[in-house]
């Protein structure tokens, strides 16, 4: 089987344009990044400071504001692109790069996930340069009296700062490098870059739709999410969908004494629990009939590509702290299924506040990771005809008094929008040349992955445009995106603008 | 099986002496309460108001102070029992009755439970009188404006209002109707009034032992507990006893992202769900094998009183807003078995809080009721087997990086150390006599309840002083006791005290 991949990508490399990223021009990248590495993580720095999180409408405007200047002054032809009503715009770019056949669009968001400013170790808005990562013995930095170059394991802590306003510097870096050598771009280049994908994407498909002239392209390069765990070059075709659901269980009207009426008055937490333990296994096996119905099985290509992944598990596993796996899969095969994630429960009290009740509900929260060609209208059909055949009565209010003394289990159900997965050919011409010019850049092998495991909706790149779309991420797989003390690794912003550059210079099909 | 129960009482009335407790007797103690309501519902008011809850030593000390004054004005002599230390005072009271044969404790308890005053409709400690429970169309009443005679439906509301200080005022109430009509008392009276009940009685059986010829005795009656749902005066011959646990099970070390780490990295949610599924169902069945094992077999005569109880599930289903029950028992048969009941369970987050993660771990918290003979000891023994065999390490602390990772499953268990149960003879000749008593009280029916489903710690006294110990509540069941709004209603303070002068000058055996 192995031979099937090597195959497809030694046909590949036939496609690529070594030609055009030669040893010299990376080594220029590399120089110019050296002598610059004081302004490119003041950009970072800059971009971080900017408070665009959802919850904050005026930090996204302002550094909307700001992207588009920073094209602007590099002569790309800049707009704003919006849904209107105030919401987040997308900033978009546009460059032609003479005698170019294709164009390439480079999305990535500017808005970070919201924060929980107690939980970091330094405000997640004032840039802080440390040492290493949290725990590691790191110390703090101070940027303004450090020289370049900069030791490459430092790490820069903000929201936002890797996912994803490094990937957009990086862009920004390989840009001004190439510029600075004179070297001519390959393709056309075209920026995309969201304000309110953390928040769900909820007006991007609108925008694509409004756009599609303006849009127009050969291929999409997405700079979200991080690396392989390996630290490798890593290039994705797909990415899992996903939707969510809070359950809610009633139990009695009020917290009742379990002395006295325990044993009779049903108690939710207990509910809660059983159906969680219907629909989900402690080793991650989805419980459901006909959950699986939809899933497309992978081709021999994506097996073999998941199979040629470098082994991270025995690391993985010390720094989790953990002392087993679900199943007895590698990782990335186990990312490749459906998944039901329990995200939260929540029922009575627990610690010292434990009243000795039975509690009035439970909580429950999930979310559904999915994989071709499920849908989240299919997993919710599924789910709601499963909790039927288990003598569950789904509402979407509050029941009132009747509602339940007339029903033995209720649930009520908040759906969710969500979106589906999306994982593409590993074999098209561009992502041939994608994976060439990657591999230059990072003078190694680079890791492909058929699908993310994570969700971004980029299902709908390929959705409304018909043509490739490719994740490139750059940032460290440890950065902790969507928690506190969210970190970008130096070496992963050098990496990445080799990377970057690699794309804007050598990418030719 | 029903004449089993009507034969022993029957009997039993032999022994009773209604002489002492004529009609025209019970007619006064009404007429001393009818003009004297005002100071009577003063009284609880006042007692009311001291902030007598572990969290305040000072409220504590202030009540067992006034306790004692109020005793001593009474002619009784008093004493505070400490295990020292600063530790809550049981106000101890002794008074003999000339005459008298046999010597009775009255036992109840001035401490209440935590309060959470946001979750109340008015300050805990400053009593708020309404006409009805809440959200029944109740009002305000202004208690220095009312006159008497007051509607027997008001409500006072206030922490420990009910819980255990309108027993110590029915008892006081009884006390001065009996003396203001020149009555003697038929028995030697001490009184114990514990103030640390709600905080699982710490040192009662310290000071029981160490007190054990002051608090000799022929009987204890217990003023704990709420009266049956059907208002019916109840007698209860014994009580489940209790246990907790606070079981807390790991997940990865920080929360990782679900996208790229589920399916792989174990979630503790369903670890804890599946846990709860494998302990018990949700009709309230246990399934941990041997947790019976030590259960006593109820007697015939148990078994019947159980099913001569007034049927009160229709109206307690509606009550409680509940579509079914746990099994298809009546409630008092349901509260004979051993239960586990989830107090709660926390894991993640839920609701807009929720992020698509795997939780770093969850707690549950849960409590056990107690039959006889099972102990504490021998639960936990169970449960720990019943743990080891599915596969679980326990620990005590929190596990290090090394304990993570050598084991697949880490409960950490914090026990509580609870009691054990107490289920004693309804035949003896002081339960006559107790029977015998309350039926004239009541002028009516009065429910017999072999076992209370709550627990309180009377297998203490039987223990200690080997003498027949008889539950004897006054409250109203719907009195929200170890909740927000706890509250008496006036009518069962007023058959409070006819039960208690019942048994202060018609006890006889």
């Amino acid at each position: 089987m192995r031979c099937l991949l090597r195959a497809a990508c030694g046909l590949l490399a036939v496609f690529a344009a070594p030609q055009l990223f030669a040893a010299n021009l990376r080594d220029h990248v590399e120089g110019y990044r050296i002598t610059h590495e004081s302004q490119i993580v003041g950009q970072l720095d800059e971009l971080t400071r900017i408070r665009s999180i959802a919850a904050d409408p005026a930090g996204i405007a302002e550094a909307a504001d700001r992207l588009q200047s920073l094209l602007k002054e590099r002569g790309f032809e800049t707009k704003q692109l919006s849904a209107g009503n105030g919401t987040p715009a997308v900033v978009f770019g546009s460059l032609r790069s003479p005698g170019a056949r294709r164009t390439v669009v480079f999305y990535a968001h500017y808005d970070g996930q919201p924060v929980t400013p107690s939980e970091w170790k330094s405000d997640p808005f004032i840039p802080a340069m440390r040492s290493g990562p949290l725990n590691s013995g790191e110390h703090d930095i101070d940027l303004k009296a450090a020289r370049s170059p900069f030791n490459p394991e430092w790490r820069l802590f903000g929201r936002a700062a890797s996912d994803d306003k490094a990937s957009i510097v990086a862009f920004l870096g390989a840009f001004d490098a190439l510029k600075a050598s004179g070297q001519k771009m390959s393709v056309n280049v075209k920026v995309v870059w969201e304000g309110e994908e953390e928040a769900g994407s909820p007006h991007l498909a609108k925008i694509l739709r409004d756009n599609q002239t303006l849009l127009a392209s050969d291929l999409w390069l997405i700079g979200d999410a991080p690396l392989h765990q390996s630290r490798r070059q890593m290039i994705y075709f797909g990415a899992r969908g996903i939707t969510g659901v809070s359950v809610t269980i009633y139990g009695p009207i009020k917290a009742l004494h379990d002395g006295h009426y325990g044993n009779w008055v049903p108690n939710p937490a207990v509910m809660a629990a059983t159906l969680i333990a219907q629909m989900r296994d402690d080793e991650g096996r989805i419980l459901i009939p006909g959950f699986a119905d939809h899933v497309r099985p992978m081709t021999p290509v994506e097996l073999e590509a998941i199979r040629s992944l470098p082994p991270i598990e025995d690391e993985l596993i010390r720094e989790c702290g953990i002392g087993r796996t679900e199943g007895n899969e590698q990782l990335p095969s186990s990312l490749m299924r459906p998944a039901l994630n329990i995200r939260g429960i929540r029922s009575g009290q627990v610690g010292a506040a434990a009243a000795n009740a039975i509690p009035t509900d439970a909580v429950i929260s999930i979310d559904f990771r999915l994989v071709p060609d499920q849908t989240p209208e299919s997993v919710r059909a599924t789910v709601e005809s499963f909790l039927r055949d288990k003598g569950w009565t789904i509402v979407a209010d509050v029941p009132d008094l009747d509602t339940r003394l007339a029903h033995a289990r209720i649930a009520r159900l908040e759906w969710e929008p969500g979106y589906p997965a999306f994982r593409s050919d590993l074999s098209t011409p561009a992502a041939s040349a994608v994976l060439a010019a990657a591999r230059k850049a990072a003078q190694g092998p680079v890791a492909l992955l058929p699908m993310m495991g994570a969700s971004v909706p980029i299902y709908l790149f390929a959705d409304i445009f018909k043509v490739p779309v490719i994740g490139l991420p750059i940032v460290n797989h440890d950065n902790n995106q969507h928690a506190a003390n969210e970190n970008l690794r130096l070496q992963n912003l050098w990496d990445g603008i080799e990377t970057y550059a690699a794309m804007l210079a050598a990418l030719s099909w």
